[in-house]
């Protein structure tokens, strides 16, 4: 069986979570990057290219370069997938054209900058039949598995609150010295009507999803921008009614000086609670009625049969992101070759993506108006 | 120099805080517990007293019975003070009739059932002259002076974000059989208008506002009763608009299964932040900007002066909350003989009774209207 | 029932552990430090003893003076312990003249400074049927006894490894300044044939015991003084046979830069293992055959009834040494008042002071010679 | 620049370390695996072949006819490594013959049975100007380049205690049931003099030569087969005096029931001590004379240079065992390109091997005498 082969869009010098998409597809072997636009600067971008060993011919200007060359390629050596690993502002277009040209997609949350062009994209991947990957990276960590094997299999009881957060600190620099660095986060234009909700607010939101299946009813928030001068928000809390009449609580934030990259879920029902935290991915807590914990660990015996096929590595050997991106390319390469495998499940999708732009939308229209509850459009 | 003599409402044998409160003021020797009311029933708290060796004309009926009998003593051997550790309901009744006595009051929280009542002990402890302790007890553990001394030397920076937490699991059991126990603090007669926010929520305002000082300025709140049945609250949060344009964040649960007393707090400023969990109270954790951190432990040099003189043992020596009951005990024995001391930062004082009030009262206005932001009173 | 009073020897105004005894004795309200020797300088002990609040004619010249003056005094007002809480060179003398006056001992370890004086001790309290309770403080703890409960009740299975540790950083400094402070520890005279071993290692023996009941049958050490002049040992390992063929491995050091108070053990049974730290003592690891691991925590109700009864607070509200030393005091006044108690079991004995000396005779020896495996006396 | 070629030997399909090596050779995309002899038996070796999307003809029989047939191909076009991950006793011939063939190799350790075939291996890497990298994988990770630097500028001051384990439990149910599984493991024919010390004992001892450059004089160590019938040891301790004067303490297991992969490490020095653990490798400890403790966080910039540029993603992403595997990989790719590299710092070298091979033999020499110290042979 050949390798798959992929193009990338982004993965710049830079970029680090390009390289994490590139690693992750490559992990086991199944894929390999052919093609790739590195960067809006043609020369910049050859120079990637060279460094990651493409070829020259596949180094492409831009996104309708690649489609346009690689169309021309004989059909056998072409790239089956795309990964839109770029800014928020190019996902839709490209997600779009990348469709129309029968290539299948791996995007980087979020998956566009409105609700109106998520459900566009999802009606277009369904007519197509092809992937829709939506890369939220921790949901293919064995421990966000095993968790939702806990909820599933009702060790939790009914669940009736959920805490969730996604602290970070890189932002905090520019409140003392808003010229220090430039990023398009802080930039609408490219990220959209939120920064920190957008970036990493809607990875938190997808992780109740993942490990609870709950979908938001009506939220309470409030976005704040610290750093002076920022048009949009770099903070934010917001108060969740779900649709099980479960409460939940979503804070993130990028100026939280001193944090790396918390995103920490807690979910509590009514037999027991779990605990998990990013940082520390490869154990889950247990919080038991009687006082006790039970701590689970990936690679281990006591684990859920999902939980246990999405580790590589006997307990004790640390894996890390790039093999929970594996796990989600894997899962997406399984789809392409038309194997059995569970859309949404397996890996993020297209509905999750709605969910998460529906989400961003009611949260921000509520924290900037003056009414405490804003229903979330269920889609 | 004669040890101090104190009475003490409350500490029936199942009471554990009445147990904290009576082993934090003997601690030092400094004190002797000599009165005490144990139960409504004369019997029970007759046993009760014997079993803690008072003598028996000092085991009293109720309150009124104990500042009759005292005051019928001569002064050289009656109770110096009184520590109020029965239910809520009873706080203003008998803090009042404590200070009409002349004798000093070391209260449990919360101060009263209202903000009115608060203010009225407020007056009378400022008229009176007599001490009143309320006893938030995590303000006498080493790390939160250790805390407030980083963020009052600019260490911070200036704060901009506050997270803080108060989870149990203790009520969660009742959520499949409420009858399973019976407990005043669902009752609203006796526990107030809030069931976890006046039992916990209160404490964790009070660690921000003994930490950083930041009063807030107006709240939005989601309090719910997730037991079948409960009138009150037993999970809430709330976001938080603090007086200096800071956010935060304060939630707080008995209902999550599995926790045992998680008191947690973060604070975030422009330059550093810090972590403190009350479930391991002797280290103290500062997020440094080039993404190191610093652990704080009591017990060693590196802390400051009121930090290193809230601890007994070495560093690696757990003391635990009973050393810190005796710390806020110590301060207020130390203002019963005028001493040099510090109301409100060597113990909390009637102010931020008042503020914690103020703060039920707002959140449970704006948790049952439709208001999306209620300002605080500021009195 | 009336409170019972104990002497004390130690406990000046620097000396943590004689205030861990005292508040320790004190705590349940059950007795009270009527009588005490707090420094070989008359004019020191006599200001301790006033600011202890200690009648003036019961803080005495010495320990002798002190059994002189209390056999003096009436019956039902004298004392009936003594605390010894002196230099290790004091505790045979001391403890035999108190058993000779008839008066109950707790003594902190070592029990003496020789296998053979520790044998004497042990003959005399069996012949005058006095309490000897020694003080190995962390056998108090309600998670000590859960361990030793998982290892009697088969759950860890056969153990076959053993390894322990004390590590503490408080004599580092003199390594580089050996005249910044000068402490009896080092002094061969007060303290004995060992430092380090004498002052924690003897500790770490005694935890094994408590929790596994193994005692060594052949031992090889390794006993170094690091620090420029010291000629006791200030850290130390020892590779342990014991009698049930299990390995073990015990070491200490005093010179470990950092380091707080590290008494760890880890025991491994052919099922499953367990792990504890003093420095977080309410909770205790249980390591499972099937790579989860189960965290038992103090005051809650998974726990055995021994470890139940050993708290005071509920789960998640820190107890500390204090109350750890507590439960041996109140262990041993129940054997004063001849209730139901066992010796050895609910308190630290003279046995296993007898095994603790055997221990550092034995390690002392071998670390001398060149022989490999040196036979631990048992007696 | 094209990718380097690489073979394998090893890595069938229950190999998790094999897998670790090819993912790791190829993270980066400079290398690709193209050779390989996945088991004895031709038709699954095949099998993973295909698997892994091999060319047919580069799946070998054996080694020699790996070596033949690469050989046999065009110069441009066959590998310029192997990588040898097979059992203990196949390491000496392939590397030598590897090394004749004139191709580069990275080997899994131990570099061979015996401290003399180590020479021979040396010997002969140095005469060819080959590259001989020694896969110990965590010598690959941010934190233990930061715990180098500690002591190399002086942080610690001198080091005078090294504490280091390597503490698994995957042997353990065989006590139990010695028929459970079977392992090579326990073969003296394919493991070699030691099971547990030769697998993961060399780990522990590389470690602390890594870090602190310290190698053992002399040694004196307790062995112990645990697993009934085991003719090799499954759980030992080692007591070291390292050539500087300083004391160490090794020890390892794998009948440790529940544990993973506790490879842990504390260096003691006059001013300071550092703490590190396999397990969570992405921080380090740094205990301060001051009571203080720093923790050193991966991706982040507290750290020096060399522990900067090991990591790839930020501070709080994770990045686990094949990310450290990669370092190692593309330093011994520099090393065959003739690029600026340290050999025996990038990457461990044959000098390592040989020291690891003089530990292995002085410890089971010793363990099986009565001799108290073995001098450890330096070569």
């Amino acid at each position: 069986m050949k390798k798959l082969q992929g193009g990338i869009i982004g993965a710049g010098k830079d970029s680090f979570i390009g390289f994490v998409h590139m690693a992750g597809a490559r992990l086991m072997g199944e894929s390999e990057i052919t093609a790739g636009v590195f960067s809006r600067d043609p020369q910049k971008s050859k120079v990637r290219g060279k460094e990651l060993r493409l070829a020259p011919d596949r180094v492409y200007l831009d996104y309708k370069d690649m489609i346009r060359g690689e169309l021309s390629r004989p059909e056998e050596d072409r790239i089956d997938f795309v990964i839109i690993a770029s800014p928020n502002s190019s996902h839709f277009d490209m997600t779009m054209a990348f469709f129309e040209a029968g290539i299948h997609v791996f995007a980087d949350k979020p998956m566009a900058l409105s609700l109106e062009q998520a459900l566009a994209i999802r009606k277009k991947s369904e007519d197509s039949k092809l992937l829709y990957a939506l890369t939220h990276g921790y949901t293919g960590y064995a421990m966000t598995k095993q968790a939702r094997f806990l909820v599933e299999t009702g060790v939790l009881g009914e669940i009736h609150r959920v805490v969730v957060e996604y602290t970070q600190g890189w932002l905090a620099p520019l409140i003392n010295d808003p010229d220090l660095f430039d990023t398009w986060h802080l930039n609408p234009k490219i990220s959209g009507p939120s920064c920190t909700m957008m970036d990493v607010g809607i990875h938190a939101l997808n992780l109740v999803q993942t490990i609870t299946s709950l979908v938001p009813e009506e939220v309470c928030a409030d976005l704040t921008g610290t750093i002076p001068g920022n048009p949009l928000d770099d903070q934010g809390s917001v108060l969740i009614h779900f649709k099980n009449k479960s409460r939940g609580l979503l804070h993130a934030s990028q100026v939280s000086s001193g944090e790396g990259n918390a995103l920490r879920i807690r979910v509590y029902g009514s037999k027991a609670g779990i605990a998990w935290d990013e940082e520390y991915p490869e154990t889950l807590e247990l919080m038991n009625n009687d006082g006790s914990s039970t701590i689970f660990k990936k690679g281990t015996p006591a684990l859920c049969d999902e939980a246990r096929r999405a580790a590589r590595l006997p307990g004790g050997h640390p894996e890390g992101l790039i093999c929970a991106f594996a796990n989600i390319y894997n899962s997406g390469f399984r789809f392409i070759r038309r194997e059995a495998v569970v859309p949404g499940r397996d890996f993020p999708d297209a509905d999750q993506g709605v969910t998460g732009l529906a989400f961003i939308e009611a949260i921000v229209k509520n924290s900037k108006g003056r009414e405490k509850w804003t229903v979330m459009e269920s889609l």
